[in-house]
Protein backbone atom coordinates (compact mmCIF):
# COMPACT_ATOMS: atom_id res chain seq x y z
CA UNK A 1 0.00 0.00 0.00
CA UNK A 2 1.23 3.86 -1.10
CA UNK A 3 1.08 6.52 1.29
CA UNK A 4 0.86 9.62 0.13
CA UNK A 5 3.38 12.33 1.22
CA UNK A 6 0.88 13.85 3.97
CA UNK A 7 -0.13 10.57 5.43
CA UNK A 8 3.82 9.76 6.21
CA UNK A 9 4.30 13.10 7.70
CA UNK A 10 1.23 11.89 9.96
CA UNK A 11 3.08 9.19 10.72
CA UNK A 12 6.43 10.72 11.84
CA UNK A 13 4.03 12.96 13.96
CA UNK A 14 2.42 10.65 15.90
CA UNK A 15 5.15 9.03 16.31
CA UNK A 16 6.97 11.43 18.18
CA UNK A 17 4.04 12.94 20.12
CA UNK A 18 1.75 10.24 20.77
CA UNK A 19 -1.27 10.51 22.31
CA UNK A 20 -1.85 13.05 19.90
CA UNK A 21 -5.43 14.15 18.96
CA UNK A 22 -6.82 14.90 15.20
CA UNK A 23 -7.08 18.43 15.82
CA UNK A 24 -3.11 18.76 17.10
CA UNK A 25 -2.26 17.08 14.30
CA UNK A 26 -4.07 19.19 11.96
CA UNK A 27 -2.67 22.44 13.51
CA UNK A 28 1.10 20.94 13.31
CA UNK A 29 0.25 20.14 9.18
CA UNK A 30 -1.47 23.64 9.00
CA UNK A 31 -4.51 22.00 7.89
CA UNK A 32 -8.11 21.94 8.85
CA UNK A 33 -9.25 18.54 10.76
CA UNK A 34 -11.57 17.93 8.21
CA UNK A 35 -9.10 17.85 5.53
CA UNK A 36 -7.29 15.21 7.76
CA UNK A 37 -10.16 13.29 8.30
CA UNK A 38 -9.32 10.76 5.57
CA UNK A 39 -6.03 10.55 5.88
CA UNK A 40 -6.70 9.43 9.72
CA UNK A 41 -9.41 7.09 8.66
CA UNK A 42 -6.76 5.33 6.00
CA UNK A 43 -4.14 5.49 8.52
CA UNK A 44 -6.00 3.67 11.42
CA UNK A 45 -7.71 1.33 8.94
CA UNK A 46 -4.62 -0.05 7.62
CA UNK A 47 -3.71 -0.70 10.68
CA UNK A 48 -0.43 2.15 11.27
CA UNK A 49 -2.39 4.21 13.80
CA UNK A 50 -4.93 3.35 16.51
CA UNK A 51 -6.97 5.51 17.46
CA UNK A 52 -8.37 6.29 21.49
CA UNK A 53 -11.35 7.92 22.12
CA UNK A 54 -10.94 10.72 24.09
CA UNK A 55 -7.04 9.98 24.31
CA UNK A 56 -5.74 10.56 20.60
CA UNK A 57 -3.89 8.36 18.26
CA UNK A 58 -1.14 5.66 18.32
CA UNK A 59 1.60 4.81 16.20
CA UNK A 60 1.22 0.71 16.02
CA UNK A 61 4.43 -0.10 14.66
CA UNK A 62 2.52 -1.97 11.92
CA UNK A 63 3.27 -1.80 8.26
CA UNK A 64 2.18 -3.92 5.33
CA UNK A 65 5.35 -5.34 5.93
CA UNK A 66 4.66 -6.57 9.53
CA UNK A 67 1.67 -7.97 8.32
CA UNK A 68 3.34 -10.38 5.74
CA UNK A 69 5.76 -11.38 8.53
CA UNK A 70 2.51 -12.10 10.99
CA UNK A 71 0.73 -14.21 8.06
CA UNK A 72 4.32 -16.09 8.01
CA UNK A 73 4.91 -16.79 11.69
CA UNK A 74 1.72 -17.90 11.79
CA UNK A 75 2.62 -21.38 10.08
CA UNK A 76 3.14 -23.72 12.87
CA UNK A 77 5.02 -27.46 12.73
CA UNK A 78 2.46 -28.89 13.44
CA UNK A 79 0.66 -27.97 9.94
CA UNK A 80 3.21 -29.01 7.99
CA UNK A 81 5.37 -31.86 9.50
CA UNK A 82 5.52 -35.25 8.30
CA UNK A 83 5.28 -38.99 9.98
CA UNK A 84 8.72 -39.79 11.40
CA UNK A 85 10.37 -42.94 10.60
CA UNK A 86 12.35 -44.78 13.74
CA UNK A 87 14.46 -47.53 14.41
CA UNK A 88 16.01 -49.15 17.37
CA UNK A 89 19.72 -48.84 18.67
CA UNK A 90 20.32 -52.35 17.81
CA UNK A 91 19.48 -52.28 14.39
CA UNK A 92 22.25 -52.67 11.98
CA UNK A 93 23.40 -50.12 9.49
CA UNK A 94 22.39 -52.60 6.82
CA UNK A 95 18.72 -52.20 8.32
CA UNK A 96 18.95 -48.94 8.24
CA UNK A 97 19.49 -48.10 4.74
CA UNK A 98 17.08 -51.10 3.81
CA UNK A 99 14.36 -48.90 6.05
CA UNK A 100 15.44 -45.51 4.31
CA UNK A 101 14.56 -47.25 1.22
CA UNK A 102 11.35 -48.60 1.68
CA UNK A 103 10.32 -45.54 3.71
CA UNK A 104 11.42 -43.13 1.06
CA UNK A 105 12.90 -40.87 3.59
CA UNK A 106 16.16 -39.07 4.31
CA UNK A 107 16.60 -39.54 7.56
CA UNK A 108 15.92 -42.18 10.74
CA UNK A 109 15.63 -41.66 14.20
CA UNK A 110 17.16 -43.47 16.51
CA UNK A 111 15.26 -44.28 19.98
CA UNK A 112 16.43 -46.18 22.79
CA UNK A 113 15.04 -49.33 24.90
CA UNK A 114 12.34 -47.20 26.32
CA UNK A 115 11.08 -45.79 22.83
CA UNK A 116 13.08 -42.07 23.52
CA UNK A 117 14.99 -40.18 21.64
CA UNK A 118 19.00 -41.14 21.69
CA UNK A 119 19.97 -40.16 17.48
CA UNK A 120 19.47 -39.25 13.92
CA UNK A 121 21.13 -41.15 11.06
CA UNK A 122 21.05 -39.17 7.94
CA UNK A 123 21.66 -40.62 4.34
CA UNK A 124 24.97 -39.18 4.74
CA UNK A 125 25.89 -41.24 7.87
CA UNK A 126 25.01 -44.38 6.21
CA UNK A 127 26.80 -43.61 3.12
CA UNK A 128 30.40 -42.74 4.92
CA UNK A 129 29.58 -46.37 6.67
CA UNK A 130 28.80 -47.94 3.19
CA UNK A 131 32.22 -47.01 1.75
CA UNK A 132 34.47 -47.55 4.79
CA UNK A 133 35.71 -51.30 5.13
CA UNK A 134 33.12 -52.42 8.29
CA UNK A 135 30.82 -54.88 7.50
CA UNK A 136 27.20 -53.03 7.09
CA UNK A 137 25.46 -56.25 8.82
CA UNK A 138 27.18 -56.13 11.70
CA UNK A 139 27.92 -52.29 12.67
CA UNK A 140 24.48 -50.94 14.59
CA UNK A 141 23.45 -47.10 14.17
CA UNK A 142 24.42 -46.35 17.83
CA UNK A 143 28.18 -46.53 16.26
CA UNK A 144 27.20 -44.15 13.34
CA UNK A 145 24.83 -41.88 14.30
CA UNK A 146 24.38 -38.50 15.87
CA UNK A 147 23.83 -38.67 19.13
CA UNK A 148 22.07 -36.78 22.15
CA UNK A 149 22.18 -34.20 22.85
CA UNK A 150 24.01 -33.06 20.15
CA UNK A 151 20.90 -33.50 17.98
CA UNK A 152 18.56 -30.24 16.70
CA UNK A 153 15.13 -30.90 17.34
CA UNK A 154 11.75 -29.19 17.63
CA UNK A 155 8.13 -28.94 19.02
CA UNK A 156 4.87 -28.60 17.30
CA UNK A 157 3.79 -25.25 17.84
CA UNK A 158 7.68 -23.72 17.18
CA UNK A 159 6.96 -22.13 13.32
CA UNK A 160 8.24 -23.37 9.98
CA UNK A 161 10.76 -20.26 10.11
CA UNK A 162 12.09 -21.69 13.11
CA UNK A 163 12.74 -25.02 11.49
CA UNK A 164 14.32 -23.98 8.78
CA UNK A 165 16.67 -21.00 10.26
CA UNK A 166 17.83 -24.47 12.36
CA UNK A 167 17.93 -26.49 9.29
CA UNK A 168 20.30 -23.83 7.88
CA UNK A 169 22.32 -23.30 11.42
CA UNK A 170 22.59 -27.09 11.96
CA UNK A 171 23.37 -27.89 8.20
CA UNK A 172 21.10 -30.78 8.34
CA UNK A 173 18.17 -31.80 6.40
CA UNK A 174 15.71 -33.14 9.01
CA UNK A 175 14.69 -32.60 12.50
CA UNK A 176 12.66 -34.79 14.58
CA UNK A 177 9.78 -33.11 16.57
CA UNK A 178 9.69 -33.89 20.00
CA UNK A 179 7.62 -33.84 23.07
CA UNK A 180 8.91 -34.34 26.54
CA UNK A 181 8.23 -37.45 28.21
CA UNK A 182 10.09 -39.15 31.39
CA UNK A 183 13.61 -37.21 31.12
CA UNK A 184 14.03 -37.58 27.30
CA UNK A 185 11.72 -36.73 23.96
CA UNK A 186 8.95 -38.77 22.12
CA UNK A 187 9.78 -38.14 18.52
CA UNK A 188 5.62 -37.57 16.84
CA UNK A 189 6.87 -35.93 13.71
CA UNK A 190 9.60 -35.17 11.31
CA UNK A 191 10.32 -31.66 9.94
CA UNK A 192 12.45 -31.93 6.70
CA UNK A 193 13.64 -29.07 3.45
CA UNK A 194 10.99 -30.92 1.68
CA UNK A 195 8.49 -30.09 4.39
CA UNK A 196 10.01 -26.29 4.49
CA UNK A 197 9.51 -26.36 0.42
CA UNK A 198 5.82 -27.40 1.03
CA UNK A 199 5.49 -24.63 3.23
CA UNK A 200 6.70 -21.89 1.01
CA UNK A 201 4.43 -23.53 -1.97
CA UNK A 202 1.53 -23.25 0.31
CA UNK A 203 2.35 -19.78 1.50
CA UNK A 204 2.65 -18.55 -2.03
CA UNK A 205 -0.64 -20.26 -3.52
CA UNK A 206 -2.24 -19.08 -0.37
CA UNK A 207 -1.59 -15.52 -1.62
CA UNK A 208 -2.52 -16.31 -5.62
CA UNK A 209 -5.97 -15.35 -5.71
CA UNK A 210 -5.53 -17.39 -9.03
CA UNK A 211 -5.24 -20.38 -7.15
CA UNK A 212 -7.49 -20.00 -4.21
CA UNK B 1 -5.79 -4.78 5.89
CA UNK B 2 -8.83 -5.38 7.08
CA UNK B 3 -11.64 -3.64 5.30
CA UNK B 4 -15.41 -3.06 6.78
CA UNK B 5 -18.79 -4.70 5.76
CA UNK B 6 -19.02 -1.21 3.56
CA UNK B 7 -15.92 -1.48 2.04
CA UNK B 8 -16.48 -5.42 0.62
CA UNK B 9 -19.65 -3.84 -0.48
CA UNK B 10 -18.18 -1.43 -2.49
CA UNK B 11 -15.90 -3.79 -3.84
CA UNK B 12 -18.69 -6.58 -4.78
CA UNK B 13 -20.45 -3.88 -6.77
CA UNK B 14 -17.75 -2.09 -8.51
CA UNK B 15 -16.53 -5.52 -9.67
CA UNK B 16 -20.16 -5.78 -11.64
CA UNK B 17 -20.72 -2.40 -12.80
CA UNK B 18 -17.32 -1.11 -13.51
CA UNK B 19 -16.86 1.25 -14.55
CA UNK B 20 -19.12 3.11 -11.62
CA UNK B 21 -18.84 6.77 -10.55
CA UNK B 22 -19.23 7.09 -6.56
CA UNK B 23 -22.65 9.10 -7.15
CA UNK B 24 -23.53 5.65 -8.28
CA UNK B 25 -22.02 3.40 -5.63
CA UNK B 26 -23.91 5.44 -3.08
CA UNK B 27 -27.16 5.01 -4.73
CA UNK B 28 -27.00 1.75 -4.58
CA UNK B 29 -25.68 2.00 -0.61
CA UNK B 30 -28.74 4.50 0.07
CA UNK B 31 -26.44 6.71 1.86
CA UNK B 32 -24.42 10.13 0.46
CA UNK B 33 -21.38 11.09 -1.56
CA UNK B 34 -19.49 12.31 0.88
CA UNK B 35 -20.24 9.26 3.55
CA UNK B 36 -18.54 7.09 1.16
CA UNK B 37 -15.12 9.67 0.44
CA UNK B 38 -12.89 7.67 3.46
CA UNK B 39 -13.79 4.32 2.31
CA UNK B 40 -13.78 5.47 -1.39
CA UNK B 41 -10.22 6.83 -0.49
CA UNK B 42 -9.07 3.84 1.20
CA UNK B 43 -10.07 1.33 -1.47
CA UNK B 44 -8.24 3.39 -3.79
CA UNK B 45 -5.25 4.39 -1.95
CA UNK B 46 -5.01 0.11 -1.32
CA UNK B 47 -4.71 -0.59 -4.69
CA UNK B 48 -8.22 -2.36 -4.96
CA UNK B 49 -9.81 0.05 -6.96
CA UNK B 50 -8.67 2.61 -9.41
CA UNK B 51 -10.36 6.38 -9.61
CA UNK B 52 -10.62 7.13 -13.38
CA UNK B 53 -11.26 11.02 -13.79
CA UNK B 54 -15.31 11.27 -15.40
CA UNK B 55 -14.98 7.90 -16.01
CA UNK B 56 -15.54 6.15 -12.62
CA UNK B 57 -14.25 3.38 -10.43
CA UNK B 58 -12.76 -0.09 -11.75
CA UNK B 59 -11.46 -3.02 -9.69
CA UNK B 60 -7.87 -3.70 -10.31
CA UNK B 61 -8.22 -7.12 -8.86
CA UNK B 62 -4.92 -6.08 -6.87
CA UNK B 63 -5.24 -7.26 -2.99
CA UNK B 64 -2.90 -7.18 -0.24
CA UNK B 65 -2.66 -10.91 -1.19
CA UNK B 66 -2.02 -10.55 -4.69
CA UNK B 67 0.97 -7.86 -3.54
CA UNK B 68 2.46 -10.89 -1.15
CA UNK B 69 2.36 -13.38 -4.18
CA UNK B 70 3.84 -10.25 -6.52
CA UNK B 71 6.98 -10.41 -4.37
CA UNK B 72 7.46 -13.73 -3.95
CA UNK B 73 7.14 -13.98 -7.69
CA UNK B 74 10.16 -11.94 -7.96
CA UNK B 75 12.26 -14.10 -6.33
CA UNK B 76 14.53 -15.91 -8.88
CA UNK B 77 17.13 -18.79 -9.50
CA UNK B 78 19.91 -16.12 -10.15
CA UNK B 79 19.95 -14.76 -6.69
CA UNK B 80 19.74 -17.87 -4.93
CA UNK B 81 21.67 -20.80 -6.30
CA UNK B 82 24.75 -22.59 -5.23
CA UNK B 83 27.46 -23.10 -7.39
CA UNK B 84 27.59 -26.57 -9.04
CA UNK B 85 30.18 -29.49 -8.57
CA UNK B 86 30.47 -31.61 -11.61
CA UNK B 87 32.18 -34.69 -12.28
CA UNK B 88 32.65 -37.04 -15.84
CA UNK B 89 30.41 -39.80 -16.62
CA UNK B 90 33.86 -41.73 -16.54
CA UNK B 91 34.65 -41.43 -12.79
CA UNK B 92 34.02 -44.20 -10.56
CA UNK B 93 31.27 -44.25 -7.65
CA UNK B 94 33.50 -44.28 -5.10
CA UNK B 95 35.19 -41.24 -6.59
CA UNK B 96 31.67 -39.61 -6.60
CA UNK B 97 31.42 -40.23 -2.94
CA UNK B 98 34.72 -38.75 -2.16
CA UNK B 99 33.77 -35.68 -3.84
CA UNK B 100 30.18 -35.89 -2.54
CA UNK B 101 31.97 -35.60 1.05
CA UNK B 102 35.04 -33.01 0.24
CA UNK B 103 32.09 -30.83 -1.25
CA UNK B 104 29.58 -31.33 1.15
CA UNK B 105 26.74 -31.63 -1.06
CA UNK B 106 24.12 -33.68 -1.81
CA UNK B 107 24.11 -33.86 -5.62
CA UNK B 108 26.46 -34.01 -8.13
CA UNK B 109 26.24 -32.76 -11.82
CA UNK B 110 27.47 -35.37 -14.50
CA UNK B 111 28.92 -34.16 -17.89
CA UNK B 112 30.08 -35.50 -21.13
CA UNK B 113 33.38 -35.39 -23.19
CA UNK B 114 31.60 -31.72 -24.69
CA UNK B 115 31.03 -30.26 -20.78
CA UNK B 116 27.31 -31.03 -21.08
CA UNK B 117 24.68 -31.80 -18.70
CA UNK B 118 24.26 -35.75 -19.02
CA UNK B 119 23.27 -37.25 -15.71
CA UNK B 120 22.29 -36.54 -11.90
CA UNK B 121 23.50 -38.15 -9.16
CA UNK B 122 22.06 -38.15 -5.90
CA UNK B 123 23.45 -39.38 -2.38
CA UNK B 124 20.17 -41.99 -2.82
CA UNK B 125 21.87 -43.24 -6.20
CA UNK B 126 25.29 -43.89 -4.26
CA UNK B 127 23.88 -45.26 -1.07
CA UNK B 128 22.18 -48.04 -3.43
CA UNK B 129 25.34 -49.04 -5.43
CA UNK B 130 26.97 -49.22 -2.16
CA UNK B 131 25.18 -51.55 -0.70
CA UNK B 132 24.84 -53.49 -3.53
CA UNK B 133 27.79 -56.34 -4.00
CA UNK B 134 29.06 -54.17 -6.94
CA UNK B 135 32.43 -52.67 -6.13
CA UNK B 136 32.66 -49.15 -6.06
CA UNK B 137 35.75 -48.44 -7.49
CA UNK B 138 34.58 -50.40 -11.17
CA UNK B 139 31.44 -48.60 -11.32
CA UNK B 140 31.51 -45.66 -13.34
CA UNK B 141 28.79 -43.12 -12.32
CA UNK B 142 27.60 -42.99 -16.05
CA UNK B 143 25.68 -46.87 -14.91
CA UNK B 144 23.81 -45.57 -11.70
CA UNK B 145 23.11 -41.41 -11.96
CA UNK B 146 19.77 -40.51 -13.36
CA UNK B 147 20.24 -39.72 -17.11
CA UNK B 148 19.17 -37.08 -19.74
CA UNK B 149 15.97 -36.52 -21.05
CA UNK B 150 14.74 -37.66 -17.54
CA UNK B 151 16.31 -34.94 -15.51
CA UNK B 152 14.28 -31.74 -14.20
CA UNK B 153 17.07 -28.70 -14.25
CA UNK B 154 15.79 -25.04 -13.98
CA UNK B 155 17.20 -21.91 -15.92
CA UNK B 156 18.28 -18.59 -13.62
CA UNK B 157 15.55 -16.54 -14.94
CA UNK B 158 12.90 -18.80 -13.30
CA UNK B 159 11.23 -18.07 -9.97
CA UNK B 160 12.63 -20.08 -6.59
CA UNK B 161 8.85 -21.13 -6.49
CA UNK B 162 8.93 -22.69 -10.00
CA UNK B 163 11.99 -24.73 -8.84
CA UNK B 164 10.04 -25.18 -5.38
CA UNK B 165 7.55 -27.08 -7.20
CA UNK B 166 10.19 -29.19 -9.62
CA UNK B 167 11.56 -30.07 -6.85
CA UNK B 168 8.04 -31.46 -4.87
CA UNK B 169 6.46 -33.00 -8.50
CA UNK B 170 10.08 -35.01 -9.00
CA UNK B 171 10.71 -35.74 -5.06
CA UNK B 172 14.27 -34.80 -5.92
CA UNK B 173 16.66 -32.79 -3.54
CA UNK B 174 18.52 -30.68 -6.38
CA UNK B 175 18.41 -29.83 -9.97
CA UNK B 176 21.17 -27.90 -11.61
CA UNK B 177 20.75 -24.99 -13.35
CA UNK B 178 21.31 -25.08 -17.19
CA UNK B 179 21.94 -22.49 -19.64
CA UNK B 180 21.82 -23.70 -23.45
CA UNK B 181 25.14 -24.71 -25.60
CA UNK B 182 24.88 -26.62 -28.78
CA UNK B 183 22.64 -29.53 -28.56
CA UNK B 184 23.04 -29.60 -24.94
CA UNK B 185 22.99 -27.74 -21.57
CA UNK B 186 26.07 -26.08 -19.94
CA UNK B 187 25.47 -26.76 -15.87
CA UNK B 188 25.78 -23.28 -14.27
CA UNK B 189 24.48 -23.66 -11.17
CA UNK B 190 22.48 -25.65 -8.72
CA UNK B 191 19.51 -24.91 -6.53
CA UNK B 192 18.43 -27.71 -3.80
CA UNK B 193 15.36 -27.56 -1.26
CA UNK B 194 18.46 -25.90 1.09
CA UNK B 195 18.15 -22.96 -1.36
CA UNK B 196 14.71 -23.09 -0.93
CA UNK B 197 14.82 -22.71 2.81
CA UNK B 198 17.00 -19.79 2.44
CA UNK B 199 14.78 -18.31 0.43
CA UNK B 200 12.20 -18.68 2.67
CA UNK B 201 13.83 -17.37 5.37
CA UNK B 202 14.93 -14.45 3.64
CA UNK B 203 11.64 -13.57 2.36
CA UNK B 204 10.86 -13.80 5.84
CA UNK B 205 13.20 -11.34 7.30
CA UNK B 206 12.87 -9.23 4.51
CA UNK B 207 9.49 -9.09 5.88
CA UNK B 208 10.60 -8.73 9.30
CA UNK B 209 10.89 -4.80 10.37
CA UNK B 210 12.77 -5.55 13.46
CA UNK B 211 15.66 -7.17 10.92
CA UNK B 212 16.34 -5.04 8.56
Amino acid sequence: MELNDRQHKIIEIVKKQAPITGEQIAEHLNVTRATLRPDLSILTMSGFLEARPRVGYFYTGRTSETIVYEEIMKMQVKQFQSTPVVIPESASAYKAVCEMFVEDVGSLFVVDEHGLLSGVLSRKDLLRAAIGSQDMNQVPVSVIMSRMPNIAYCKQKDTVLDVALLLIKKEVDAVPVVQERGNGFEVIGRMTKTNITKAFVSFAHGKNPEKS
